[in-house]
């Protein structure tokens, strides 16, 4: 099976390297040889660690009936959706580690495929077969929830705050000193990346329709010293979280930083470590854990899609053979989420504020459930902790506008969600 | 697709009922409907809460030309064999969750099997999908290890011996109270289920041969409340655990209690749950988590094999469509595992019996990385605990052979291996 690596990056040169060097093990496996007989680059000048005859020309590549396989590594949204487009119609397999381009036109690749393998395992989690693990080892489960840690960088920086008490700044500095953090860390900090892989994760579960633009994302920048002393004196952790589930026979997806008990299982995954969470309605939580990034991880999971494509399996990409009721089901509006809350609020510390502040939770439906003052340091103002029973995202919202506008809110006011 | 169940019990019930409950479900995604049409059951006369028709007449259902996949559940080793070898001759494809029955036939069954479909996700830790994981999902890496906990009966068992100080024989009365544990735990505690699941793991990791009967296979039984003082002290779990791994060109197959770091994920899976942690040379550690038996849990994974089987899927049963040099590998010599070791002795309180045991294991190439004196309670003699270095087997067995005839040991000594 001849294969072309469209993008010789890190992943790529990993994707030719492991090919030629497990050949005989991968040759046992699947029943053929894989050989990645090209590869194709925008820049010839520039020295790859991969030893495949190079080009910048895709287009022929991509014309070249001697190959069966192309493995789109290139990055970006619409140049790939165009180069798979037009692969696909050549009924020629692909796969691809490509989170963005499954995030915006997974559907319309499903229709292009039809029977032509599409392989994506390596788009979420890295190196974990959690696409697999959902489409098929759980087929036989309606799936009640996905609660992911998908992005790697946002929980190392995470771990470290939790761990050594840094503020988010230090945190991040480190990461990017050590290569966990791009220089312009927005897309995994402010949490798109995670969206682009649970809208993937949530297309095999529920079927569900929708970019990254139409569901609630939060990234991890605003989290402070402050909600890590409330966390571990409460005894949660702070995680990135992906959250899919049904919700009011609709599908709830959200991206946001979460108070989660230390005790759960999925709270346990540190540093640079993806961990998934599933329930399903038959078997339970099952949990999928290992490393969400890196070359060799990402090309584990590339090369997987290649065997599964060289031992002709069958699987449908997105999960679904015939059309099903599930995957009519439109995305909740994210006002109408319901989650626990906690606010963290900087005040005057006076006589009545706290009055001031309990009164205008509750006019807006908040019904507290714990609260912490943090003593006194150098500031002159005081540090309240708010938890709330479960309620409306609504509510929640409106409650964070109104206590902006109070004259006794001496600090942007802070509100995370708790999934317990 | 029209299913018969042969064994129509816990499993057996959950089947029928799950794909009638999520019929439409599973239509969607494998393309067409999976209809249970029979089970066959011994005794026609016990109430069974599953509705399709019953027969106790196996010979007449296996010849039936309008049955597509047989779900054996019949429990046994031969005699499901038999039946199953009868099927697989008349080239149709099987679905079993039958551990014993691969643990001894799985090579046998595969030369049958040949291209003819053969499930047996269900055989292993229950709901987790790990036979996807290492069969499809990390099959571009050589395993350089698993490590699993795949008794939920131990797991429980062990998990409340920590938890709560009690000892085996009260730990054990409480799992059989709450149904965790059989009237006769000893296929469970005394570590032969996990076995059986292992050499189904190693089979696909390394496509080795072996029967239980071949491997080191220790229980939990001999685990008292000074190992867990110990285990708490140093910051050790005690888990079941099963390992494999390549070693000296071989492949080391064990299945012991063990004194496992508490910061390891793995150590983190409590109760009736199972995890297996696999490391992969190219995608590092992966881990798996989940719910390891019952009745739904185990469907959940019979079920996705008869969804795999609809949508044509063609992984090989073991994992290789080629012979491979791997495959070919020996397992090692249990005397030539190398390992740390954990020694309890409960020992007279006299001067020099320190010197005296630390100077026989000196003499037997055991050195002490750490030594704890449990202060003495009523008891008149003091339990003395060693930790060693990496040791081999065969001199920590010795060892044990050799402290056992000496006068100042006052109990039988124990041994348990430590895994870092």
């Amino acid at each position: 099976m001849n294969v072309a690596i469209l993008g010789v990056g890190t992943v790529g040169e990993a994707v030719a390297k492991i090919l030629l060097k497990n050949k005989k093990l991968i040759a046992a496996r699947c029943g053929e040889e894989i050989v990645p007989v090209v590869g194709v680059v925008r820049n010839l000048n520039k020295k790859r660690d991969a030893d495949i005859p190079l080009t910048d020309d895709i287009n022929s590549v991509i014309n070249r009936d001697d190959i069966d396989v192309f493995v789109e590594l290139m990055g970006g949204v619409e140049e790939p959706f165009r180069v798979v487009s037009e692969i696909l119609k050549r009924k020629k397999a692909v796969v691809t580690a490509n989170k963005a381009l499954l995030a915006y036109h997974r559907y319309a690749l499903q229709n292009l495929a039809k029977n032509t393998p599409f392989g994506f395992e390596a788009s979420v989690a890295g190196g974990i077969p959690i696409i697999r693990a959902l489409r098929e080892g759980l087929s036989a489960n309606h799936i009640l929830s996905i609660n992911g840690i998908l992005n790697g960088t946002s929980n190392y920086i995470l771990t470290s705050m939790m761990n050594e008490g840094s503020n988010f700044k230090d945190a991040l500095k480190k990461a990017q000193e050590l290569g966990y953090a791009e220089a312009d860390p927005t897309f995994d900090v402010g949490g798109f990346d995670t969206a682009h892989k649970l809208l993937i994760l949530a297309s095999i579960a529920y079927g569900v329709h929708g970019d990254p633009e139409d569901i609630l994302i939060e990234g991890i920048q605003g989290i402070t010293p402050e909600d890590i002393f409330f966390a571990k004196d409460f005894e949660y952790s702070i995680k990135l979280l992906a959250i899919a589930k049904k919700s009011e026979g609709k599908v709830e997806l959200r991206v946001h930083p979460a108070l989660v008990p230390q005790n759960k299982m999925i709270a346990k995954a540190s540093g640079v470590t993806n961990a998934i969470s599933v329930v399903g309605e038959v078997v339970g939580e099952t949990m999928y854990y290992g490393p969400g990034a890196g070359g060799d991880a990402t090309a584990s999971a590339v090369i997987s899609d290649l065997i599964d494509i060289a031992r002709d399996s069958k699987s449908p990409m997105l999960g679904y053979k015939a059309p099903f009721e599930l995957n009519t089901l439109e995305l909740l509006d994210r006002d109408r989420i319901k989650t626990k809350y906690y606010f963290r609020l900087k005040v005057e510390d006076k006589m009545g504020v706290l009055a001031k502040i309990t009164n205008l939770m509750s006019e807006n439906n908040l019904s507290i459930d714990s609260l912490l003052q943090k003593p006194k340091d150098e500031s002159e103002y005081a540090v309240l902790f708010f938890t709330t029973h479960t309620s409306l995202e609504a509510d929640a919202k409106r409650t964070m506008e109104l206590l902006k506008e109070q004259e006794y809110i001496k600090e942007e006011p802070f509100m995370m969600r708790i999934e317990e």
